[in-house]
């Protein structure tokens, strides 16, 4: 039920902890092979049994609902089953380290690990340590790497390519693992990445990526093909940012009257869950520019993308 | 594996919000549903694939063990994928707004939305903003549609038959979505409806709902076919409803020395969870007339009519 | 797909409540079927169609991470539904006695109950009030019965026999449900029990099960086959049982220097979640020694043997 090409092409990589060290080739192919999963996605039955018998363990170290259940749902879609922990429940609020934990969940035979952790780097260290792939859904303000493929899948179907796009992300991008996966994933697949903020959120190491920086949102989002609106963090926040959020909706809020700096087909784009009123205005995140919704539908493709391609299709052909 | 029969009427609602709206077929219709799947679950493999490769939602905004579980186990009876949230772990508390939340979910691709929620309309607000169907699970003080359902299965089973009886509904009617989803159900088919209870606890308005109001429990009572105890929600009360709850046990505890009031095949019935000794004796939750697992058991299978009227009739039928 | 020969024999047993009544022909009967089920563990589909359309609720009064999600995959193994509970969300925080809250989900359909709770003989009082099997996954002090199955196993396995082998039990024996399983499983298979630790953890009567006392480390595990360590609840002791955290790690800890005390072919065992530093070194949790990890795998096995002989074979042979 899987499109014939896509099964002859097999995953590089063993896991998926970061876009910095993804080749092209990867990339490629999973978003192929997403575009089978959204074709999937489409149907009355949506349905197949390609991961049948296959156990998903769902480790979220940190609270998550949307990411979550994206990865469930695109479990479900192949027949895979789960389970899930989330930190609370789990014993490691009895004094157990973090590889015991998860080395005892290993043990009861699942197939394939997702995890999100607090700490940047906590999935590369777990994947060291155990002997099925792992996907990172968020470490620290290190990656997230699903949600970037799922930006790239997102501007490919409107845009029917990535090369040449300027691509402007917004906001505070020091905190965000989502602006570094981004900025890693839009760059490799030829797009010009700017970065717009206060100072305060964008050292000038940035650079080093390979982006621009502004400091001037009329400037940052001029001409722009995507803007991606990053989420400000209103609980993590310290003082010294900036003064307010209101300042902040001033000077770097998305409101319709900027748009106009933007090309006229600009796509507007936010990994959620929104702030109104703070980062972008409800008219514009629910304009005819933006592709929030999108972004989530397609967020479940590319995760049963890759749950496919790091299981499904090396089994099929009996590689590893 | 449906009985013909049942599979040639559809659904006239394309969401089950409240029973005030819902009109006498439909009621009948969910009613003959249930009984088909009351006899699926008294098979050994209690499972059908009529829903296979369907997802449902289950979003309780507020916290539930019965009901969510029973729409969890009518779905998976009729092999439909479950996801579930509930407030504490989701991104409202991160200040999303809870339609953004919603069609978050929705844009997952989830057939159908089951909700609960603090607010009295919340759901009605949803159905309005999305394009699947909707089932209200509890909505505030409003409506809970599912179990009014269930009360009427229950009722429908023992008596062989809704129009004509005498059904007292007992408690704290103000505050109370069982008891107003029953109130209504109960009228439209045909059974007389009392309201008994302290002052306080039944405002004069209620009498608009074409129920008799009475203050004294014995009269209340008399010669009823049913009697529906609702929960006094203790950790809900204020001080100033009634001086405390020996006193209210005293005057509307349902205990064995009343029941020789009612009719000889009386039925006893609670939405639960019971406060054995506030208001329902044990001997009496325990005893003859109880029907109150009953209720329990039935209220699996009226879900699963419901479920299935929303999704599967209509896909077979290749409706909607 | 299980082996004819397991087939034929049924268990006697019809709850899994305790070790201390049960017979070594049930406990012969669940560890030959485990080895089946390891078996299926080890497929690259590790699924059977054994239980497909049996519910299994788990209703886990006390929390747990690796015991509810080992039945859980056990159950899913077998294609088995699954329904879960924790204290938290349930209704027993509106004031629901327990039997009310267990009877109200039985109402719903399932076939079989998993629970645990902090009472001793919860699970023996819920079993003699509904009609469906129960399992004890761990009651207050009292027993926990799959582990103990699953130690055994372990054992087996390795060892290739029980009788005669010399198992040490360390820690804290008096509050460990865990210790008092393993003194019936180990006594019941023929092995020597002796329990090792500080006066206070081994109070005298503990002597009628059966097994040596010894306060002093070497000469407890001299010669020994197998070490179980039991975990130190830091979180529940007083002060009074031992001065402090490193005095027991010096007089009862299990590190490198005293192994050799015990046998060249020792097992070294422990529940979970470890404490390493405590009661255990990280040298030999992690050493050539330790089978802790197979316990977590086998544990997977004798849950779903558990599970697969309460309902399944049954159910094929049309007993019960």
């Amino acid at each position: 039920m899987m499109a014939k090409t896509v099964d002859k092409k097999i995953l590089q990589a063993k896991n998926i902890i970061d876009i910095e060290t993804m080749n092209v080739e990867d990339i490629s192919l999973i978003l192929d092979t997403a575009l089978s999963m959204k074709e999937i996605m489409s149907r009355d039955i949506k349905k197949v049994p390609a991961l049948r018998g296959k156990m998903i363990a769902n480790m979220f170290f940190e609270s998550s609902t949307r990411t979550r259940t994206s990865f469930e749902i695109a479990a479900k879609m192949l027949s895979a089953d789960t389970v899930s922990f989330t930190a609370s429940g789990s014993s490691m609020s009895k004094g157990e380290t973090l590889l015991d934990t998860v080395r005892n969940i290993i043990a009861m035979g699942p197939d394939l690990l997702v995890m999100r952790h607090a700490s940047s780097g906590a999935p590369y260290f777990v994947a060291k340590n155990i002997n099925i792939p792992v996907i990172n859904a968020g470490d620290g303000r290190h990656e997230h790497p699903s949600q970037a493929l799922l930006d790239l899948f997102t501007v490919r179907e409107k845009k029917g390519k990535l090369k040449g796009l300027k691509v402007s992300i917004v906001g505070d991008i020091l905190h965000s693992r989502v602006a570094r996966s981004d900025i890693y994933a839009f760059k490799k697949m030829g797009a010009n990445v700017r970065l717009v903020g206060p100072p305060a959120f964008i050292p000038d190491y940035f650079r080093q990526f390979g982006a621009e920086i502004f400091y001037d949102m009329e400037k940052g989002i001029k001409d722009a093909d995507v803007i991606i609106m990053l989420r400000i963090q209103i609980e993590r926040q310290g003082k010294n940012f900036f003064p307010d959020i209101r300042e902040y909706y001033e000077l770097y809020g998305l409101k319709e009257n900027i748009l106009c700096f933007a090309k006229d087909d600009l796509l507007v784009m936010h990994p959620g869950p929104l702030n109104r009123g703070v980062e972008i205005d409800s008219e514009v995140a629910d304009g005819k520019h933006s592709v929030i919704l999108d972004q989530v539908t397609n967020g479940v493709a590319v995760r049963a993308a890759l749950l496919y391609l790091l299981l499904g299709s090396r089994t099929d052909e009996n590689i590893d």
